[in-house]
């Protein structure tokens, strides 16, 4: 099997990280965004939406969306669970991710990263500030509650939230106003078989 | 069980059409978005990322993300196929529909339809076609392979997707460009149970 990805994008750390956890073996193989290497014709045969992070299955098969990932690879392991209710809580997470979460704290760090902070983008970067921080506080309200986002147990809704969140200082976030959540991630770090980003 | 929403709302239509597909019954509490109706305390006890759709279910839990709501019911029905890669695959559009398709798509219907095109959005307006288009045309490369997204049988990734396509026009998008889409949509309005936008 090969993953195609870089490990400093948050949404290819997720599925490198429970890999990692469920100890499945893979071929990791580094993709440049910058450089367009997402754009080829051979990379578009892969994934036509032209993203990283992709799947290549042993059969050839592919498979993208990181979070569509996580669940392929989470299903029948205690990373998701069996309960029919718990498990659509953990996909509740999992779009939360998408829509309300990524579009604000990994832009926000992609353009003081990657981009250096242009000036042209310093509006956008800081709007991107108050949601980014509404979708942490709604996080940092559940984990006041519970271990995990879901319960007591690590599954890939915490999986993928990790991602992007433990690096939010890199864009403009101050985790320490989010104690809870800043505890979580210490506990994910702890996990046997945890890899970071690169 | 109780569904709040907006039929005007892809977000919202996506579930009302899979409980009618499937016959469940509920009761429709219409939610107004423009009036607040979505951050009232009570309602923020339901989602406290104060969104529609939300549903309740009849032991008072909740659920929210419609395209996580459309998981949890489709769940054994022949909306989610049971093989594993092909699940997997409903999910990958599920993903790209809130993260490459809604926000384009949606967006530009909602400065169009909802705000009456102002002024000082339009530049956002006009840039949020790209986008659209571009996931309008990978919607049609894969409707020129299969009938449906994911083979040929309706599976909840249609219903999402179908949710804000079939009225793209309303955002500016000429679906003329896309035959593939167009009869994808019809074969969707014809199926029995089918309920629209009211």
């Amino acid at each position: 099997m090969k993953v195609y990805g870089d490990l400093q994008s948050g949404n290819c750390l997720k599925v490198k990280l429970l890999l990692s956890l469920l100890n499945i073996e893979h071929e990791w193989i580094h993709v440049n965004i910058l450089d367009g290497e997402t754009k080829t014709n051979e990379f578009l045969s892969k994934n036509p939406n032209g993203k990283i992070p992709a799947v290549e299955l042993d059969d050839g098969r592919c498979l993208c969306e990181s979070n569509a990932i996580l669940g392929y690879f989470a299903e029948n392991t205690n990373f998701l669970p069996a309960d029919r209710y718990e498990r659509a809580k953990v996909y509740e997470w999992l779009f939360f991710e998408q829509y309300s979460h990524e579009p604000f704290i990994a832009v926000a760090r992609f353009i003081q990263k990657y981009l250096g902070m242009p000036k042209e983008r310093e509006d956008e970067y800081h709007s991107l500030q108050t949601g980014g921080n509404k979708a942490l506080q709604l996080m940092e309200n559940q984990l006041t509650h519970s271990d995990c986002l879901v319960g007591n147990e690590l599954t890939i809704a915490d999986i993928s939230l990790y991602a992007y969140t433990h690096v939010a200082g890199e864009g403009g976030f101050d985790l320490n106003g989010y104690p809870a959540i800043q505890n979580w991630c210490q506990r994910i770090k702890s996990t046997s078989g945890y890899v970071g980003m690169k």
